[in-house]
């Protein structure tokens, strides 16, 4: 790694001019692929790199800024795949937006949404490709917010970049895969004022986002334990899938950590719900993973039909199911499970276990109690009515009509564009994206030292004690509009 | 705790003698009621004691071990409160038994269950009470089986003397609440050849059962991850109720533990699916608890209105939710959680997760899947009808009658009796309740020095690589009776 080889060469320096350097210098970034070659999460060095960060303080409190208002967001999209496209899709939907720059390391995608473009009457954007293409997009000057759902390895690189070229960043899930990224991300998003928001689009969802309105109101009283996940069987669609990720990059991930690689899904919705950085923090955690029992054999299985899959034979893949216990510092606990290659339906989980009542999504359909039993089908109808949140009221039914994962996606990118375009603080910080993220690295290092625990740096730097809980009542916004909801453009 | 004396006093003898008279001695058990003294899980001494057991070896192998026939079996009570009344009535319907003994602390409990024996037209039963009363039972001479659900403090101390008189044991859940007292199980068993059976009850119920034969059958293909638990809000009807518990016994047990206290529940029946101690074993674990966020809150609540519950207030409470993760030595990961104390609908989980299918019964209703959907409930009931294994189809109806939990309580005891009966190995031996006891101390100790991975005893002594799983087949038994299944002898 790159970023390795920077901080070693650099050790001899101050530490408070390596740390400044480190986190907000020029160097190169780590953007090569990622190979076999397994690594065992957080090194001892960059844990004591991390304390470090925490005793110097906070830079600036990015946590509720409000950045100026920018009337029209000029959006340049880095990465086009599945996700990017569909991306490009929404934000099209979406008064106030300029898409003016697509960039892909494969031109054809770059043309495909060009096409995407032309299709909602919106004008040709510039186009970037190439291993290089996201630097010189990063570094135009006719951008305010980059938006970036490219391979995981990418998003920190681009999202500091972006930060430090001047613009805001939405960056796809994790954030950051080590916890030197996340300590970069956190002090160029103080430096430079620049929003990094990471685009866990699951805080958005219909129940979660109406469980998130309860918590706030008290109505599940002090929430003592929670529950997320992002249990999805990927294997056969998606990992072991040539045309799905470029250069079978996720299914290299799968083989290079071992661990919760995934971890934001699950524990975004409920981190808002127990005002994780608001009020609360993750104080120490530890994770356990299963042996490997699918992915090599079906290594083994798709090599003997087609030679395309002999490299990915006997590779170090991670254990099937893995299972984190988080501890908060007012002794609240967070259970993560993480599974993509086992056969089961799917679940993010979402529970909420409180003094008066608790929530919880999955296994379907959704469930609330207040009690010893579960509400009725009709009540639970009665509580998204009353209590379903301003956005949900206000942007929902439109967000379901355009899709996206079921209209979460939609609500996601209406609310960010519209935050921006009022000078609104973003429902998601910097904190968010690096406290959530961090759990790759430290779940991966638990993992390797047969589950130690591991604390949990604080990323806000002591300001979670009196940081607020964002807003949640559209004041001040809400003023952005959608536009050529048409069936023809559906995803 | 008079054990740590008698430990403490012979650390000069050898360790040999020492483990052989600790473990099989006359030496005076603990049997005083919890009290308010904070303990910490296992000390470092008991670990190492620990570790020397298993260095010794197996003295006998009680897995899947046959003792003589018993035509008849006479069985003693100890423990009359609701569960041992409830027992004294389940097994007055079996045939092939005579209750020869009842005892309980308190006469009036004693009186009652022979006003049971009387309804059910059994002879009277031989009356033990007071604090000894347990002693001379276990001493008596006209007994093969000692049946015992009393409070927790009081299993171990009873099953081996039982055991050392030369009856069987079956002894309530958990076996035992140290691993010191789970070694003296162990070590008692195999001297003695008496059978010590845990009354994990869960592991007899019907969905239980169905995936336990599913398991074995091979329908889940390799289990990789289950799940367990013991969630029931127990605080005002059980814990803070003065009619429940003799002297309070489990609200104290509630201030003087902080771990998961109740594990066998969610962990019997996924262990037997998993083929724990029967072909793999539990390496290690780690465990987490919330703080307790309601039972000081109920205690100063009630205290407010009765001087009575005056005591009970600012006690250490365990934390609501505890959370452990197991790992077994060919790489499958158990969680299992225990809540008693927050208001939740109840649930045991019961989840296991293979390379084929998964199977989850709570929340209600139960499911299956082979795939990404769960299958339907005709399919369900399909499944029911084809793969319960043979002591369902040949007790459940008539257990479903007679109630119980269920049914699952007089599945449990029809097995057992009849198993003693025809000399065959019982379902669960000593090992069982011994490994799946052992999460009390360990879970506890975990929580106490943040959540550290604690390895988990083998107290099989290498056994469990050929250990075979008990038999479901009823091969050689079913061939006791019942009698008496009237409506008016109902629970």
């Amino acid at each position: 790694m790159e970023i390795a080889a920077t901080i070693i060469s650099t050790m001899n320096k101050t530490r408070r001019n390596f740390l400044r350097q480190a986190a907000v210098g020029a160097g190169v970034m780590a953007t090569g692929l990622p190979v076999f070659a397994k690594v065992t999460g957080v090194s001892d060095d960059e844990m004591q790199r991390s304390s470090s960060f925490e005793t110097e303080g906070q830079r600036f409190n990015m946590c509720n800024y409000a950045a100026p208002k920018i009337e029209t967001v000029r959006i340049g999209v880095i990465g086009l795949g599945q996700r990017g496209h569909e991306a490009v899709e929404r934000l099209s939907f979406i008064d106030g937006v300029e898409i003016v720059a697509l960039c892909d390391k494969y031109p054809d995608r770059v043309t495909s949404s060009q096409k995407t473009l032309e299709k909602a009457k919106r004008p040709k954007a510039k186009e970037y490709s190439g291993e290089e293409g996201w630097k010189a997009l990063c570094d135009s000057n006719d951008i305010d917010l980059v938006y970036t759902p490219t391979p995981w390895h990418l998003h920190t690189p681009i999202a500091l970049r972006a930060m430090k070229q001047g613009k805001h960043v939405c960056v796809e899930v994790p954030a950051a895969q080590t916890i030197d990224e996340c300590w970069e991300l956190v002090e160029t998003s103080e430096k430079t004022k620049k929003h990094c928001m990471m685009l866990e689009n699951c805080c958005y969802d219909f129940f979660e986002m109406l469980t998130l309105n309860m918590a706030r109101q008290g109505m599940f009283g002090e929430i003592i334990h929670a529950e997320g996940a992002y249990i999805h069987d990927l294997s056969k669609d998606w990992l072991f899938n040539k045309n799905a990720y470029a250069d079978m990059w996720r299914l290299k991930e799968n083989a290079k950590h071992n661990g919760n690689l995934y971890p934001t899904h699950g524990l975004g919705p409920v981190a808002q719900c127990m005002n994780i950085n608001r009020g609360d923090k993750m104080d120490h955690l530890v994770s356990m993973s299963t042996n490997d029992f699918t992915l090599n054999n079906m290594a083994k299985a798709y090599a003997e039909k087609d030679d395309f899959f002999k490299p990915y034979v006997d590779k170090p893949y991670r254990g099937n199911m893995n299972t984190s216990i988080i501890r908060t510092n007012f002794g609240k606990t967070i259970m993560i499970q993480h599974d993509v290659s086992t056969i089961r339906p799917y679940s993010r989980i979402h529970l909420l276990s409180g003094t008066k009542g608790i929530a919880r999504k999955w296994p379907s359909p959704e469930k609330i109690a207040f009690g010893h039993s579960w509400i009725k089908k009709e009540e639970l109808d009665d509580l998204y009515k009353k209590y379903s949140p301003a956005i949900i009221n206000h942007i929902g039914a439109i967000a379901k009509d355009v899709g996206g994962h079921g209209g979460m996606d939609f609500i996601m990118d209406w609310r960010t564009i519209d935050c921006l375009r009022n000078g609104l603080p973003l429902d998601q910080d910097v904190y968010d994206a690096a406290s959530w993220s961090c759990l790759v690295p430290l779940s991966e290092r638990s993992v390797a030292k047969k589950s130690r625990t591991q604390d949990i740096p604080d990323f806000t730097r002591g300001a979670w004690k009196t940081n607020k809980p964002h807003d949640m009542t559209l004041n001040g916004g809400a003023t952005t509009g959608v536009r050529n909801i048409k069936p023809d453009l559906k995803m």
